[in-house]
C-alpha cells in the first residue's frame, strides 16, 4: 500500500525532480523563500472497505470507491483522497480520468494555490471529488513547507474545535440496537431517516443514548407537512438540526420549512459550492449549510464557504463521506470556525491508511503536525 | 523615530518578555510549532505630513495624524499602522484610548489571530482604524514567523497585481496642472471630483494625460440626475468607475444609479466592514466595493471581504488613505485577489519611515519578504 511504485499512474515526469538539488532544506526563514523545484502529481485508486453495510435514504454499500493523492516538492509529499460514494456520479474511472489531466509539472511554486487549483477546477465542470484530492494534497503541502497545520494558518483556536457526531445508518431496530455499542464516547449522534421507519429509528437510538441527536433524511422526505410535523417531533426528541429533509429541487417547499421549522435546515445535497451558498442565502432555502471537501472540491472553497455562511448568519456543520484520515484530518482544520462537525468517516471504515485528528470524549482534537497533520500508517 | 523607548506607551509588559530565552528559533519546520513567549504590545502617535494640501468634497488638509505600532514575540517584531484622516472621526486621541485597552500579553500564541482579532474588535463597536494597525503588525509577525509574504501564504499570485492609480486632489485648473507633472510612470490616474468643477478637473487632467482615468466623487454628488448625466460623460472620457458619487444614506439613488449608470458603481463611505458588504448585495445598492484596511479593521476582514465579492460577482477595488508604506504594503498582498488597486497613499507623503511594496510603471509590486514585508528606514 506505500509502495512508491503503485504511485506512478499518470506520474509523467515523476523521474525528473522527485527532489530538487537546488533546494535550501530546512534552512533560514528566508532562505526557504526561494525554494526550487517542480511539483510531481501521483495518484493511484483505493478502495474503502466499510465495517458496516451503510443505508441511506437511496441505497446499500459496502464498499466506497477513493483515490490516493501525492504531490511531491522538494523532498516533501502532501497527501490528499477522494472519497466518491456511487450515488454522487463519480467513481475510479471518471477520476483517473480527470486527474490524467493534472499536469503540475508546469508549476514551480506550490503557494501560488490560487492558480493551480483555479486551472485544475476548470479542467472539466464536475468532479468535485477529484478536485478535492488534488486542492487537499497542495494543502498538506504547502502547511509542510510552512512548517505549521492549516487550523494554525488560518489563524483558528484548537480549543473551539466541537463535539463530532458518529452516524446511526437506516436499519431494523435490532442491527440499530446492535451499532449502537459502537458509540461508545461520541456526546452526539446523527441518525439517517428518510425511509418509512424515521419515528422508530429515533426512538431505537433515542431508548439507549440520553445525547443530543440530529437528523439526516437525505431528501427523502416528499410532503412538506410531514417535514414540519417530523421538525417539532424531532425536536421533542432532542435533535438539534435535520440535513436536508426534502429533494434539493424543492427550494420553495425547503424555503418554507426553513421559515416554519423550530430546528435549523441545513442544506447538504442542496449546497455544494460558494455559488450554491449564495443562491440559498437569497431564497432562504436553508438556514444553514453543511460543508463537505468533497462537494466543494477541497479546503480552500469550504474555508471561503464557512467564512462566508458565518457572516451570512447561517448555521455551519462540516460533514464528510466514508473517507481515510486523510480528506477526515482536511475537514477538521476548519472545525475551529463552525457550529457543528460530523467527521466521522474514517471510524466507518475498515482499512485506513492515515493517521490524524482524533476524536477523545466526542470532541474533535485537531493534528498539531504541519500540513493537514496526517501520518501514513500503511 | 526608531527609538525604542518611544515605543513604551501603554506597554506594560514589555519589560516582562521582549525576548523569550525559551524558544529554538530560527530552528527545524517542526521546532517552530513549539515556539513559546508572550506578545508584547507598543504603539505612538506619529503624524504623516503630505506633499500637497490635498482637497476633497469635505475639507482640504496638510496632515494625517497616525498611530504606528508593534508586536514583539520571541524576537521577532511585527509592524502596523493606523492612520486617522480627521473627518472619519478617529484621532490620536481615540486611538491612544483604544490601544491602551488592548492588552496582549495574556496571549502566548500569535497564531490565534481569530482569537486575539476578535478580542480585539470586542473592546468597542468602532475604532477601525486603531483595530487595523492591531491586525496589521499581527500579520506581519504571523507571516515573519511563517517565514512567508501574505500574498503567498494567502496562495495568490504575485504576478496578478494590477496598476494602480495615483490621485489627483481637487484644485483650480492651474494647480492640477503643476500636480500632474509628478504622475510619472502611472498607467491610471483617480481623480476627485464632488465641488462645483468636475468637469473642469476631467478635463484638465486628460488634456495633459490620455491614460485610463477613475472619479471619485466622494459623496459629492446629490441629484440623481446629475449623477447619471457625469457617469454616461465620464465614460466617453475614458473614466473606468465611480468611488461613491452620492451620500451613502440615499441608497434607493444609489441603487438606481448602479442599475442604469454604464460606469460601475463603487461603494466606498457607503461600505466599511462585511456586513456592509453583504446589505449592499441584498440591496443593489453597488456593483464594487472600495476595501480599504483602516475601514475593515485590516487585512484579515479584508481578506475575506475581497473573495466574498469576488463571489458576489462585484468588482473589488484596494485603496487606502494617506499612509506609510506600512499600511499600503499590508494592503498591496490582496491585490492579486482584486480589479483595481488605488495605493498611493504612501506616496503622498513626505515622511515615510518604512520601505514596502514599489509602483513599478504604474504597476503594484509586491515585495516578497516575510510578513507585510517591509523595512523600517527612519
Amino acid at each position: 500500500m506505500s509502495d512508491r511504485r503503485d504511485f506512478l499512474i499518470g506520474a509523467a515526469a515523476a523521474g525528473a525532480a522527485l527532489v530538487s538539488p537546488m533546494t535550501s532544506f530546512g534552512a533560514s526563514r528566508t532562505g526557504r523563500l526561494t525554494r526550487k523545484g517542480k511539483l510531481v502529481f501521483r495518484f493511484r485508486p483505493y478502495t474503502l472497505e466499510m465495517k458496516h453495510v451503510f443505508t441511506v435514504a437511496e441505497m446499500s454499500r459496502s464498499t466506497t470507491p477513493a483515490m490516493m493523492t501525492e504531490i511531491e516538492f522538494d523532498g516533501l509529499i502532501g497527501y490528499g483522497e477522494a472519497s466518491m460514494p456511487p450515488y454522487l456520479g463519480e467513481s475510479h474511472k471518471t477520476a483517473q480520468e480527470f486527474l490524467s489531466k493534472v499536469d503540475l509539472s508546469t508549476y514551480d511554486d506550490p503557494f501560488q494555490m490560487e492558480r493551480i487549483l483555479g486551472d485544475v477546477d476548470a479542467i472539466s465542470p464536475g468532479n468535485p471529488a477529484a478536485k478535492a484530492s488534488v486542492d487537499i494534497a497542495l494543502h498538506d503541502l504547502v502547511g509542510k513547507l510552512l512548517g505549521q497545520p492549516w487550523f494554525r494558518i488560518w489563524g483558528l483556536d484548537a480549543a473551539k474545535a466541537p463535539l463530532t457526531t458518529f452516524t446511526i445508518g437506516i436499519d431494523t431496530a435490532a442491527v440499530v440496537r446492535e451499532k449502537m455499542k459502537e458509540v461508545g464516547g461520541f456526546k452526539m449522534l446523527k441518525v439517517k431517516l428518510g425511509k418509512d421507519n424515521d419515528r422508530e429509528m429515533i426512538e431505537t437510538v433515542r431508548s439507549m443514548s440520553k445525547v443530543p441527536l440530529t437528523a439526516d433524511p437525505n431528501q427523502g422526505w416528499q410532503d412538506r407537512q410531514y417535514a414540519i410535523d417530523m421538525a417539532h417531533w424531532l425536536k421533542e426528541q432532542g435533535v438539534l438540526y435535520i440535513e436536508q429533509p426534502m429533494p434539493k429541487e424543492r427550494i420553495d417547499d425547503l424555503a418554507w420549512l426553513t421559515a416554519n421549522s423550530p430546528l435549523p435546515i441545513l442544506g447538504d445535497e442542496g449546497i455544494q459550492r460558494l455559488p450554491d451558498l449564495i443562491k440559498a442565502k437569497e431564497h432562504g432555502t436553508y438556514g444553514g449549510v453543511v460543508i463537505k471537501l468533497m462537494k466543494t472540491t477541497g479546503m480552500r472553497e469550504a474555508h471561503t464557504m464557512a467564512r462566508l455562511a458565518r457572516s451570512f448568519g447561517m448555521k455551519t456543520l462540516i460533514g464528510c463521506m466514508t473517507e481515510t484520515s486523510c480528506a477526515v484530518s482536511a475537514a477538521s482544520h476548519l472545525t475551529p470556525l463552525i457550529d457543528w462537525a460530523d467527521l466521522d468517516g474514517n471510524l466507518l471504515i475498515k482499512n485506513d491508511i492515515f493517521e490524524g485528528m482524533k476524536v477523545v470524549d466526542g470532541r474533535i482534537v485537531l493534528s498539531d503536525q504541519p500540513g493537514i497533520g496526517i501520518k501514513k500508517i500503511a
